[in-house]
């Protein structure tokens, strides 16, 4: 039995299980320990609602209050701008919605409002977009450079004065690219300053604050959606953060939670864990960025060495943790789950744009390929990522890629 | 140094710390351990996005497959008929903006629609409402009794062919009155097949599943709202289940998850730990039941024997841990000021009610009675509540009563 166990053992050491690489974090990162540990009290012990006005309901609204501090600090902006939703499609839903709903309760018909965007969002802002469309609202769509970067120009031939809102991402959750945020705001302030209008500008962040500065003032803008999932924090917590002055109407109806913006029970431990999540990638971005561009740089310089293989997406212009590529004459569907059962996960376009075919609705727009737009492949990098890891993720890629062809596919 | 320590010790022996009697579990409930432990792993390895389609993405969407089918078996409805939300409050919104999205979608003017309720609903469902009035639908409300029950007639004589919705609390949050949901669902149901209609029927049965079944088909109506957070489940995770044939269109839009009802990155961990709580919930209800009905009576028989004390609700149909109690006379707000610095945790009225003044418009309009109204008080009990626990708070009012009422106010 013993020298059995130990034969066992032995092949074990033998041929290790290779652990799996995780290339995925634009969809979801793990939570920190730090985040937990501050989450943990208020799943346990400290449960009360935090709208009861006894010591149990109040510790949890100091909490809460504390939480909401955090975030304001962090991003220059008032606590009481601060609002804790579901997740970041419902921060983007209030933003868009919340505007729409505000300026028809003040007697704005559906039909004097157009709201900008573009063509390459998050499925939360185009699919409310459509929405809104079905209401009488018009919505129209600012131009792309093939780089998914959106055109200033394009923009500010848009604006009208019936325009309430503009909304983009600051940085793509597909294809990485970063928008100039500030210089398409100055173009909308200069309208606004013509025109003697106000427009709001709302930008989804949601990919941003491990990476980038998110403060408001020096995006401009006058709304910022950003998601906890999407930080090492928690999932089921959303952040919407607004400018002094702007108006917005509920979308769902209740009591007076978050300023009467977004009624229901406080997720005391998720809001928690929320800001301190926000708290710690907008606090440490510096080294955290140099470390993973370097990854990405390399990861990219290795894919493009594979025959056929081109980048989507900005090279300049370009989230740290971000590498798009796609390989025409590849299916990418199949390419990764090919790569998924080599111990690789990575995607093939956003995870809210379902698991349908169909190839990226976002490379499509900027490309115009379909043979590239089917042949997408996303690997988004986290702060545990090696070099050992991505070397091996463009071992696996070059060799499915190599039968893939020798089949004369 | 040893002695010293042995006093103090001895000390703290001589003069305990009163443990603190927490009497708001109908505001919140704190997580079952075997809840936590379910939850664990997707708090932190497991953490993958639900829409991915890699290993990670699949083993989360399992979790979340495996959730809906617990809680579909237990309130006997089908699994793609489980929708997971972020709040009780959300579900509510759901069922109701839902069916008037649908129909307007289908062509139907809000003038054309119309929906019944009560005036005693939640504020979720009573700021709806008042938000879908505001959109031109005529929203009618059924007469409530004196204990808080909606009469039969009244809803009869309500409905019409243009009514679309009835939407009511199976347990009332303030008052704990149960409605006869059977009997109402019937007049319903006879009314859509005289005139060969389609009426939906909604009940929020958020303070429900500890104590009652919330089978669909046992309460017969075609929406049913719950909230883990208020049976010993996670905060931030609201449950709606429908009938077959019933169509809604989503309040908020994006990804395609939860059948494109409700977008949104799945909160796996709070999934499945909503899931695990109503199924405790609903599992081993009958020996809870007997034990906190029992607590409950006993302490109705004693508060009703302090002076001037009233029972605001039914008792005959009263869910088994709510007490809620008048002292015309006595400020509410105070009293539970008074009780909180004595180490009692109650409430006035629903904590979504918020913590402005102005009394219980529940209690209010069951009574008409303003002095009852501003000194109402709810006492909710719990799994953990004890007969010493309830005779402190009992002999503590009392005390204050007495006391308020020597100052001759």
């Amino acid at each position: 039995m013993a020298v059995h166990m130990w034969h066992y053992d032995a092949m074990k050491f033998l041929k290790p299980k290779k652990k799996r690489i995780y290339l995925d974090y634009a969809a979801a990162t793990p939570i920190r320990q730090a985040v937990i540990d501050l989450m943990k009290p208020f799943l346990r012990d400290q449960f009360a609602n935090a709208s009861a006005i006894h010591q149990e309901g109040v510790k949890a609204r100091l909490a809460i209050d504390a939480a909401r501090e955090k975030v304001a600090r962090l991003l220059k902006a008032r606590p009481e701008h601060v609002y804790f939703t579901g997740s970041g499609t419902e921060s983007n839903n209030l933003a868009i919605l919340g505007v729409i709903e505000a300026k028809r309760v003040a007697g704005v018909a559906y039909a004097d409002m157009e709201v900008l965007s573009t063509r390459i969002e998050h499925p939360s802002v185009t699919q409310t977009l459509l929405y809104i469309e079905g209401l009488g609202v018009q919505v129209r769509y600012a131009a792309v450079s093939e780089e998914g970067l959106i055109q200033a120009e394009s923009l500010q031939q848009l604006l009208s004065e019936k325009t309430v809102l503009v909304t983009f991402a600051y940085v793509n959750s597909e294809i990485g690219t970063v928008q100039e945020v500030g210089k398409l705001t100055r173009v909308v302030r200069a309208f606004e300053k013509k025109h003697t209008c106000r427009i709001y500008v709302h930008a989804d962040a949601a990919q941003a604050p491990l990476w980038l500065s998110c403060e408001l003032d020096r995006l401009m803008v006058d709304m910022l959606s950003l998601d906890a999932g999407k930080c090492y924090g928690p999932k089921g917590v959303g952040v919407l953060i607004l400018r002094h002055g702007v108006v917005l109407s509920p979308v769902l109806h209740g009591g007076p939670q978050e300023g009467g913006l977004r009624p229901a029970t406080e997720n005391v431990a998720g809001i928690v864990g929320a800001a301190e999540a926000l708290r710690i990638a907008q606090a440490h971005f510096d080294g955290r960025v140099q470390k993973v561009t370097h990854l990405r740089n390399f990861m990219i310089g290795a894919l493009l060495e594979i025959e056929g293989v081109v980048l989507n997406g900005s090279q300049a212009h370009r989230v740290a943790n971000n590498v798009n590529i796609s390989v025409p004459g590849i299916d990418s569907e199949f390419a990764v789950v090919v790569l998924d059962e080599k111990g690789i996960a990575c995607s093939t376009k956003s995870a809210c744009s379902g698991a349908a075919g169909g190839g990226s609705s976002v490379v499509m727009e900027i490309s115009n390929d379909a043979s590239r737009a089917t042949s997408s492949i996303r690997f988004s990098l986290g702060e545990e990522t090696t070099h050992t890891e991505l070397k091996r993720v463009v071992a696996t890629l070059q060799e499915h890629v190599e039968k893939t062809r020798g089949f004369g596919v």
